[in-house]
């Protein structure tokens, strides 16, 4: 099997757009179109999934599955997980499983070993205990995005310390992971240790950029969370190349009647103009 | 409800002892009496984690579940997981998930809702994402562990860096967690939320119990993994409380001849002994 880095270079080539659309669905945000053809909140969640996924498929190249939507309904919502990215698979996806796990030794392994067998491309995955871990990730097969620099204001608090050297704690964060990633570079230039950037910490993207040049970003927060396309393209190599920016709110719940069946489509629609609009932006359409 | 760290000081004071089994089955290291009578890799590990509980539920007050030993094998490990945690509690057993959760937003109420479901008192947290987080297990009715400094050297890359304003990183978290505690404190003093500060971070346990004097530590990395005694008692206030102790492989593999059916009585014999070593060790016990 190629590269991670290298698969996902390509699907992001193939549909020439770095979008990826993230799969975080809650129920009471739900379209009526499927609360009322299903009888339990999992199941909603369920068939939500399968629609979406149907939807977003021909428009995107990447989906991001937000696995705490799924754990939350226990051992059954981890059924629906799995059968997701499945379903992701079959209709061609890249899919990255947004988990955010972090353990040391074995643990690693294990959890390693729990996103390789459903089939998923990449992993989230979290430094406070070291990169250790993330090995365990690569060893498996697996890409892993380490989260580096967060779109969230409490994160702030952490990633945002500055050091005795000058650097801030998510600076040095991002110097292990190109460290650490030296080991992994594929074809394309990219490693398999990808980075998390949130969208809306804009004005570190270039710098965070120049410690990471052989990182893949995974850059969320883009749509819902507030963050436009001047927020996000300082993620981006000048070729254009290397981020993969994520919306969810803005596209899996872009209908106006949620009772109408046609909101299905606005999802599709909205998939696609994301797409486009940010294939524009980075040069990869004309 | 009582208030998560009143609930569990109750424990510690009934059986005498800060001491608390960590719960972490491997397939390859299980006993072959289990081994033996079951079909699959998963089935040996659920009836392993039913024999132990079983083993040491006399003895020792608390269990620590380490999830991924279980979600690594999909949702049917989240079944004998769910499974297990029911089982403790029958027991009498109070129950931290050892899960290192770390989100944002409504995926942090998310893992919150997945833990509370399971009927765990307590969870771990990780907090590179801020500890808002944290708040959601609080808001949950769960106490929450949040990872101040583990025991792994990995970690030091990260935790042991030193601020400009002369605190390591772990030092800044720990501060953050002592004051974001203070809304959560129980008539035993303690917080809901609690540090996992690792046994083998001696050096560091007294200036760390000096800036959380009212988080319960849990501290793993007793036994196997190389700490003693004199390496976990800078973690207790004077008092001889304050902090719960952890031993996993040290415990629950403490059989000479795996295949001989006496191994369940080796488990609750080695659990009773750590009981009784750490409870003198602390004063609980005379």
């Amino acid at each position: 099997m190629a590269h991670p880095a290298d698969r996902l270079m390509q699907a992001v080539e193939r549909c020439a757009t770095p979008a990826c659309v993230g799969i975080d669905p809650v129920f009471d945000r739900l379209p009526g179109a499927v609360t009322g053809k299903t009888n339990t909140a999992l199941e909603a969640v369920a068939s939500f999934t399968r629609d979406v996924l149907e939807a977003v498929a021909s428009n995107v190249p990447i989906v991001k599955f937000q696995s705490a939507c799924y754990e939350r309904y226990g051992s059954g919502g981890t059924v629906v997980l799995e059968e997701a990215v499945g379903c992701a698979r079959e209709l061609g996806l890249h899919v990255i499983l947004d988990v955010k796990r972090g353990d040391i030794g074995i643990s690693a392994s294990h959890y390693a070993a729990a996103a390789a067998r459903t089939g998923s491309d990449w992993v989230t995955a979290n430094p406070y205990l070291g990169l250790d871990p993330v090995q365990h990730s690569l060893n498996a097969g697996l890409g892993a995005f380490a989260l580096v620099r967060t779109s969230n204001p409490a994160g702030d608090a952490i990633q945002g310390q500055r050091l005795e050297d000058g650097r801030s704690v998510a600076e040095s964060i991002a110097d292990l992971v190109a460290e650490a990633g030296k080991d992994s570079i594929g074809e394309s230039g990219y490693s398999s240790l990808g980075a998390v950037v949130g969208a809306t910490q804009g004005a570190e993207h270039v710098a965070l950029r120049a410690r990471m040049p052989e990182q893949v970003f995974l850059v969320p927060g883009f749509g819902a969370q507030g963050a436009g396309l001047d927020d996000v393209l300082g993620c981006f190599n000048t070729d254009g190349r290397g981020a993969i920016v994520t919306s969810s709110r803005s596209i899996i719940y872009a209908w106006d009647d949620g009772n109408d069946p046609g909101w299905e489509q606005c999802v599709a629609d909205a998939a696609a103009a994301f797409a486009d609009e940010l294939g524009r932006a980075v040069g990869l359409r004309t």
